[in-house]
């Protein structure tokens, strides 16, 4: 009997590997990856927004590396699913990313995604404040993480913002040409636009024969099917758990102090049981 | 503009002494924080049993004093209101419980609870192992904690498992009675009775002008107005926040797996934008 | 080129195999794990006694295992020998024993070593404050680490206080039969006596297959070969580097504050290039 | 009895306005703070370049805010004088500069040094990879730092590596009145110089009456009297701590070794009884 995952759980090269496109949940508590594993996601995207906003902060590089790989270790140890760990610009520079991999590396994850923006960053959704960086310089960044790795199962997703930062399609296939050139394992393109449109024309001339994820957040309604039909490796729902727990805590505090008693809230929320279950107090305690 | 709270918070004890009874929300995060406190709650409870549900783990003394005291103090920096930290049996022996006392402080923290339980402990809902320690180890064990505080603010609660224990009210009032002898600011007498009968009684035979603490979890239908009617100080709501998340968390991920797209969730969770306001992000941009 | 050693130094059980006694160095930070490495050490003993110190506070299980596995794994990140990680008491009962060894194994440490004392424990030079659990009680501990790991090469030490407690060397001997028959892999006995009697004692009549370590604190002038021949596997020097420390630190602030310059310690102490090339300056700087 | 200084120690605002200019020892551990302390320096730096060398990393902005708040927190909780904090360039923008007072501040850290360098940085003292940022820029920095302050006490220290980056003393005399302007409550001008020509300089024609600190490596033979007499309020011997270490770790080491035993370094180095001291383990014993 294995209480935790320890050491066993697939890379998330091996999950991509066995062919089938993959569903990624965005969480930021090992809590989360647990529900999400056992809703059915493949694997898990240790978001920097999350964490961020389960702290308070907006996402701006404010926490350190040390915090969000806090946070990812703590995911990893808690699931039989591979983390995905979404680290920003890279923290710095060369010297950073590849000290980025040393430690991501060591502490069990798997994978880790860095984009193409100035560090500090801002978050992709915000109105201003996101600034490129050169391609070229991108790309060393990409050699750097790539060549301090040391097992040859880490992973590396190259994420463009170039669509985030106003730039067009052509743009964004020649940088992710340029980071798969230098070693990206896959690329991730993010686009703010309402609809799919952007990412549909990317995919469509997307020449080279590397995974492609993407994160629809502004189209929500592209089904994964499709979106996998076009051509995508690899979907993250990035922060809709984040979202369904304001809504919730919101909801189960106002009901307390409307109600001044908890009572309205048993049937509605899991109990204390349920809870239990999901600790594994069970296997815990037969150790006892 | 100040982003966060920095020491501007009132301590527990400036809160209790404003005379109404507190009503206490038992959160995990930073983000639970600030919900709760916009919700209206008067001050947290940095309960052990959720930071530990938040990791995957039992709450069962397993996360140690650093976790604990780092969850508690990222929640007390996102808020204006007072923390209390569940600090488990006080982590050890009587030096461990000075120590505890030093670093809570140090950190921000303005109250903390410990329970006469063996360390480590197993969460009081659980079914069998539970140890009570003795009254007199747990009174000197209470003095070490008063001894070792820097500021006069700080605060004590002392709460006894005596009734999670088998152990009948006579024997709870004794030991809070004894704990309150050493120095302990307000007593937490705890019930996992499907009533409040237990409490009434306690309540009913308190003869201390300490503040009596309660966690209605099993009885959660008692109106907070009907306890402080009874004699109660101060409110803990302690964990349905936690349970919220659970279910909200498990509905949303098997929305998008069901669906195969994000898009039903739109208008049933909070905006990414509603999160931004969260975590001050207009505040913080204006610094750049 | 690899700039740190990321998972590629060899477990202890590696080491202890290569079939010559083992020279274990105490340390307290990756730079003393350097220059233990460097001198040629065959592995590292991360102290308990020597991390408390170098925080300020007693070897008395008030630093947490959070803090003891940071400092273990800090020290295992920056060298190519493995390190053994002084594990107190393990942190509490069987729970804990087994979280213990899934955090440990997950931080990259391959070999730990709990002790046959309560928790918390109070060290082991330290006039009183001692106390043994049962061996049975102990024994049930070190299989209920050994269950919990999940790489093979995982290797748990019990080390037995039994001296230090004033027993006599048939007890000693009896818990360790105890403990290597419920798993452990190898067994440590301590004597705080003047001389190495009691360890020759034991050693002359130790009747397992399983490896000895000693840690000749208070007999210092045991001769390692010496050790070996009467069957020592290993030998741990667990303090000597923090002792030179606290000499060498204040003879250093002694001089700057006596002379009101620092320059007589130029030639005496290293030089600032010579910390360079121990934190491989030029290697990370190539990167860039 | 206090156990430790928790809260009861002077910030380094009031230590300097005692009047007499300030002897600061370098350090980056609280065994280096405690022995500094006792050996009578008025406050202590918590060294970017130790703190780094002692985890093996080189002095570059690899290891994080946290990692470095965490160690000078570490040094302020076990000593009686303040703490500044080496705070590198300000982890960032100007949002991680307020962050980073909200931090450092809450943790109970009364002063920080932030430079005028980008961040990422290199170490002062290597060959390369330095670059200033615009002295706007870095007032702003500045601004950002002081107006994130809570309490008054709080002290930023504004460092100008522009003699390290080749510039002249204008330059360095310009930009520290900038900083000045922008709220820095005094100014660090480092040089790499062998003597101290340029520091002559600089104090010569400084015209503010803010406090100047100095960190004479290159140049140890200037006496802290005259270093006095010449204007400067307070003088950092920043390193000489940790190239101590190197030096008495390298040969206890060495020793061990070479003779096969502990013995020789009996006597040369401090006693357990000495650690305990330190520890103040009988102060701590006295509670059980």
């Amino acid at each position: 009997m294995k209480l935790m995952h320890p050491l066993t759980y697939p890379s998330f090269r091996t999950v991509l590997e066995r062919g089938a496109p993959v569903k990624i949940a965005g969480v930021h508590s090992a809590l989360g990856g647990i529900l999400a594993e056992q809703a059915g996601f493949g694997a898990l995207w240790a978001s920097g927004f999350e964490i961020s906003a389960a702290r308070g902060l907006p996402d701006a590089s404010l926490l350190t590396m040390t915090e969000f790989l806090q946070a990812a270790a703590d995911v990893q140890k808690a699931t039989g699913i591979p983390v995905i760990a979404d680290c920003d610009s890279g923290y710095g520079n060369n010297l950073n990313a590849a000290h980025m991999v040393h430690e991501y590396e060591r502490a069990g994850i798997t994978a880790v995604c860095i984009e193409d923006k100035t560090y500090p960053k801002m978050n992709s959704f915000a109105e201003r404040g996101h600034e490129l960086v050169e391609a070229a310089d991108f790309a060393r960044k990409i050699a750097a993480a790539k060549q301090a790795q040391s097992d040859a199962e880490f992973f590396v997703i190259a994420r463009t913002e170039a669509l985030i930062c106003g730039q067009d399609v052509d743009t964004a296939i020649e940088r992710c040409r340029r980071y798969t050139a230098a070693g990206a394992d896959a690329v991730l393109v993010h686009s703010k636009q309402p609809t799919n449109a952007q990412i549909l024309e990317f995919l469509d001339r997307w020449p080279e024969p590397v995974p492609v994820v993407i994160v629809p957040t502004t189209y929500p309604d592209w089904h994964f099917d499709d979106a996998v039909k076009a051509g995508v490796s690899a979907v993250i729902y990035a922060n809709q758990g984040l979202r369904a727990i304001v809504t919730a805590l919101s909801a189960a505090f106002g009901s307390i102090l409307a109600r001044g008693a908890a009572d309205p809230l048993t049937g509605e929320i899991a109990s204390v049981e349920d809870v239990f279950r999901l600790q594994r107090l069970p296997e815990w305690q037969a150790l006892q």
